[in-house]
C-alpha cells in the first residue's frame, strides 16, 4: 500500500470499533469514490467539528447556545445521564417530554474522576422549578455510585428522585437471566 | 441530532457496510475528538484522494506513474487479477514476488462489462518478456469467463497459461464442501 493510504487507512482506525481490515477498505472506499461525494465526506466533517458542541444547559451536543429541547421541553422534569449517546437512546422511546442533564462521566475514584470533573453543580443550578429529577445512569458500580450521590444532594433540596427500573428485559427470558438483575427484579417487584 | 451531525452520519453511510447506528457512532467520535486529530483525519482523505491513481502499467493503485512493484518485481511472471484488492490479498501471503494486472472488472454481458472495457489491451501490451501468465480471476461465473477469454489470446501468443488452484480450503472440512468445489477438487486432485 502506498504511503497515503496507509496514513489514510490509520486515521480511520481512530474510529470506534475499525479494525486493520475495515480501515483498509473504508481507505479504498474513499478512493474510488467521485471528487464530489469526497468533498461532501470532507466539508460534513469539518461542518460537523465547527458547528457542534455542548448546549450550556443540557450538556447534550447541539449547534445553539442553548439547544431547541432546553428551549422547549416540559420543564417540571429532569433526566440525568452520563452521556449524550443516552440521551439519543431515550429520546428514541418518544415516552418522555421533560428536560436532560448529562453529567459527562460517573463517579469513579480509580480512574480520578470526582464530583467535581462531572456537571453537578451545573445540575444543581438548574433546579428551580424541577418536580422530580429521573436518574438514568447505568447500572454498573461507577453508575450507582453517582446515582447515590446525585439522589441525595438532589433529595436535600427537597426534590423528588426517581431512578430508572431495572430487572428483566422485555422479551428476555428469567431462566436466562443473571442474579444481579433477578434479584432487583424480585426486589422491585410492582404489584399489579 | 443536530443538521450538522445528521450530515456527518449520512457522509459516513457511503463507506461500505456502515449502517445507521455505526454512522451515528463515528459521527459522535469525531466531534469528541481533538481538533488535531480530526485535522490529520480531513488531510488523510485529502492527500489519498489527491496522490492516490491508477499505476500506468499494473493498474493498482499508487502515488507514482508506474508503481514500486512494476519497477521492481520479476518479470517474467504476471498474475492477473480483477481489481486492485486481489493485488493486496496475494501480496500478503508472500509467495509470489512477479507483477500483476488488474483487469479493473471481469467480462459480464448482462452488465454490458465487454473485453472493451477491461484493461485486456494493456495486458497484452506488457507480455513482451513474459514467461507466464497466471489467472486469478474470481471462480464464479464472470471471473470463469473471463479467465477462458484471457487465457485463449495469451496461449495464442505461444505464452504458457496458468490459473490458480480450486479446491477444498485449508481447514475446510470435505463433509461441508458444497458440490461445485468438491467436484473440482476430484477433478484437479494431485499426485502424492
Amino acid at each position: 500500500m502506498s504511503d497515503a493510504l496507509t496514513r489514510l487507512s490509520a486515521a480511520f482506525r481512530m474510529l470506534p470499533s475499525v479494525g486493520l481490515k475495515s480501515a483498509t477498505r473504508y481507505a479504498y472506499k474513499i478512493i474510488e469514490m467521485p471528487q464530489e461525494s469526497v468533498d461532501e465526506f470532507v466539508s460534513a466533517i469539518i461542518e460537523a467539528k465547527q458547528t457542534i458542541h455542548f448546549c450550556s444547559e443540557c450538556g447534550d451536543y447541539t449547534d445553539l447556545d442553548v439547544c431547541l429541547r432546553c428551549q422547549t421541553a416540559d420543564k417540571s422534569t429532569i433526566c440525568v445521564v452520563r452521556d449524550p449517546r443516552d440521551i439519543s437512546a431515550i429520546e428514541k422511546t418518544g415516552s418522555y417530554h421533560g428536560l436532560y442533564h448529562a453529567l459527562h462521566g460517573t463517579l469513579d475514584f480509580q480512574k480520578g474522576i470526582t464530583a467535581e470533573r462531572l456537571r453537578i453543580k451545573e445540575l444543581i443550578s438548574r433546579l428551580t422549578d424541577v418536580q422530580e429529577v429521573i436518574i438514568a445512569t447505568n447500572p454498573d458500580i461507577s453508575g450507582e455510585l453517582t446515582a447515590a450521590y446525585v439522589a441525595q444532594i438532589v433529595k436535600s433540596l427537597g426534590i423528588k428522585v426517581t431512578r430508572l427500573a431495572h430487572g428483566i428485559p422485555m422479551g428476555g427470558e428469567v431462566e436466562y437471566a443473571d442474579e444481579v438483575t433477578l434479584t432487583r427484579a424480585l426486589n422491585d417487584r410492582k404489584e399489579i
